[in-house]
């Protein structure tokens, strides 16, 4: 099933615009307000698992907190296992650390070492695209443990801020439903 | 679809158990190791979708973050919004705030106010249920909005740590997919 483009304007529509948040001059695209519409949510999972069923996926890779939503439920649709990227210090078994750069400062992600196994194909989902600082990170982590991810899907891109070209830099072809300017 | 003793012990075979984490003394139920094994996890989700498929439920709201891995997926199987409740300053509508103890001082979660409306009946989904504290504020902040809520559902609760009862005093059924002991 390929997205038509009556089912991106309805995606479009279900997510919210929120004005100067967090801080002025932003736009805030609020995917929450997807979520809270049953059938929106259901289309973006089914467009994004249909994209993704035939190419051979053995794990997707979310990152905490928003790519739970998106993450969990594209990895039951596709039959394979859902594998959390957390925030230092919430994850029990041995972890592996990147750390990616924030306007102001620097953050760590975390991976199971043990999740992601030699040869695993990995699909990378989150609900938004900005710089793909974070998404950057997550394909480190995920190649590091030994998976090969050539894939990342968002329900979002805010197509003015580059992730995508960032993204293609590592190897990583993206894949959006809704796109947006960032600024 | 009730639950066979076959399919419990399955998911509880799933569940890894890391010993000392986050301190020692504790024996950590790690849920993630669920989610990396594709038939647990749909079975889990699988079951608690088949339990409240016909209780008329109108919402289900899930709280950051592990909450958003087992909501997100019981909203899309049961054909309802999902709402998230997270930590405060993560949402960027206008919210609803319930501060909650922590074993140590206290912390808060908030809630879109308008994400719920009067006679909105929610089920409210964690990974675990301990002590009960988080669900209870998630609670709180349901009812302060309008919303009806007398189900809770946990793939994991600790049996002797009260929050069954906790729960039940605040006029909430709570039902569990597997049972640990806390101690």
């Amino acid at each position: 099933m390929t997205a038509t483009a009556e089912q991106i304007k309805f995606l479009e529509n279900s997510i919210k615009s929120i004005a100067d948040y967090p801080k002025p001059g932003i736009l805030f695209r609020d995917v929450t307000s997807l979520l809270e519409a049953p059938k929106a949510f259901a289309l973006s999972i089914e467009l994004l698992v249909s994209r993704y069923r035939d190419q051979g996926i053995t794990k997707v890779v979310g990152t905490e907190a928003r790519g739970f939503l998106f993450g969990a439920p594209v990895a039951l649709g596709l039959g394979v296992g859902f594998v959390p990227v957390r925030k230092p210090g919430k994850l029990p078994r041995k972890t592996l650390s990147e750390s990616y750069e924030l306007e102001y400062g620097s953050d760590a992600l975390e991976l199971h070492q043990d999740a992601i196994h030699a040869g695993d194909k990995v699909l990378v989902i989150d609900d938004l695209l900005a710089t793909g600082g974070t998404i950057e990170a997550t394909v480190k982590l995920i190649r590091r443990a030994g998976g090969e991810v050539k894939h990342a899907a968002f329900v979002i891109n805010l197509f003015d801020l580059s992730g995508e070209s960032r993204l293609q830099g590592l190897g990583v072809e993206s894949y959006s439903l809704v796109n947006f300017p960032g600024h």
